[in-house]
């Protein structure tokens, strides 16, 4: 039979195991949220809605309200739970990611902005179908940086990071088609180059999920691989050692 | 006369003070190679000077580099120290700095890069003046958050704040003479946006700088500013009650 001092014990942990899996909740709930806002905001570009525009912009309140509860809520633990090794990369990891899924919200907004001027202004002759594309591409990124999150899955949090390089290359070959219409017609200039602050949102949304999908590795492997480059992550993620690169 | 346990302590004591010495020392370092950047991308674009684009560049990986080794630093100490109340705010603030440091040592990389093609394709035929006014805004900016820190100067942060309104101002006002200009020479289009892409970066180098400054407000004030508006900023450090906003 367990002593009185294993039971408490045993009642701090289980508290302590609560309040980090409450964390855990709160952020895959912002990263939900963060996920809506970006489908809508490219939803009311596409559509030309600008009273949804309007919703994702007035919607950013709540995930900065968001980001700043977490926030709390881990130096709140880290000040009175002291936690370590797998529990202290938790928290360390979710305060971080947290920073990344509020500018993705930041970046909804500055998207749904861009569609409420063009809905009101008059719709950009081009470059609808490229921000469409490259706009599932990166939602479809965070949604699985999130749950390579949820599941502590490295692999899925490695294809990630490597879409990444893809979409990179899709938003260069889009700019580029922007830059050559502009020429072509200099008259709609202004409107074009609404959606080339779109694509260039879209692209930052790729690359905080990327950051999102290194926080995971991060997490789960103890390995910061910030900076490292895709090959050297790959090896640290499959366990084998790193390839030159 | 001091027991040996006392000795002891205070040995660690003076340990852990030399630790944290040591991350706000390594922070100002590399703040400091950050505001050269971030100088020297500027003097690249106006001067046309390829060479030093490229070298900023190339200085890049270093301040990457600083930024994983200032977070490791830290979570040591989270980690072998768990410090609390104003340590852990001093170690959970660097954490947060210098993710703002490294992002604006990625906007210098960038801006580079937009003077390195002008240098290379030939120069933009505006927007150099507009370039250099408010790269020097947000430089002193920057200068002034690490400054703020350094000395734990939560007016001097406010300030900071402040200036970055003024940057957004100049910023839409300089973006909108550029477009007037695309539009009357639309063969210019290519070179001068290089040019808006250059007052986008100085622009998110402000907000950076900005969010440098309220983390200087949360380590010294233990509030959590970010999100909040200016009034009610400035009322959490003069140490009034919140104005209604």
């Amino acid at each position: 039979m367990p002593s009185d001092k294993e039971l408490f014990n045993q009642h701090i942990s289980q508290q302590f195991n609560d309040e980090l899996e409450e964390i855990r909740t709160q952020l895959l709930e912002m990263g939900g949220l963060v996920e809506k806002q970006i489908n809508d905001a490219i939803v009311a570009l596409i559509e030309g809605d600008a009273k949804l525009a309007q919703q994702v912009r007035e919607k950013d309140d709540a995930i900065n309200q968001m980001e700043l509860d977490i926030d709390q809520e881990c130096l709140r633990i880290l000040a009175r739970r002291q936690p370590a090794a797998s529990d202290l990369r938790l928290v360390v990891s979710i305060s971080k990611i947290i920073v990344d899924l509020e500018r993705i919200g930041d970046e909804a907004s500055k998207i749904a902005k861009r569609a409420r001027d063009l809905a009101e202004d008059g719709q950009a002759p081009r470059g609808y179908v490229e921000c469409r594309h490259i706009g599932h591409h990166v939602r479809r990124m965070v949604q699985e940086a999130l749950d390579a999150f949820a599941r502590m899955d490295t692999e899925q949090a490695f294809s990630v990071a490597r879409e990444d390089k893809a979409v990179d290359q899709e938003y260069k070959t889009a700019m580029r088609e922007m830059v050559t219409f502009m020429m072509e017609d200099p008259r709609s200039i202004g409107r074009v180059l609404n959606i080339l602050w779109v694509l260039r949102s879209l692209e930052r949304v790729g690359d905080h999920a990327r950051n999102v999908a290194e926080h995971v590795i991060y997490l789960v492997k103890g390995t910061d691989v910030r900076h490292i480059g895709l090959k050297r992550m790959e090896a640290e993620v499959k366990g084998s050692s790193a390839a030159d690169e």
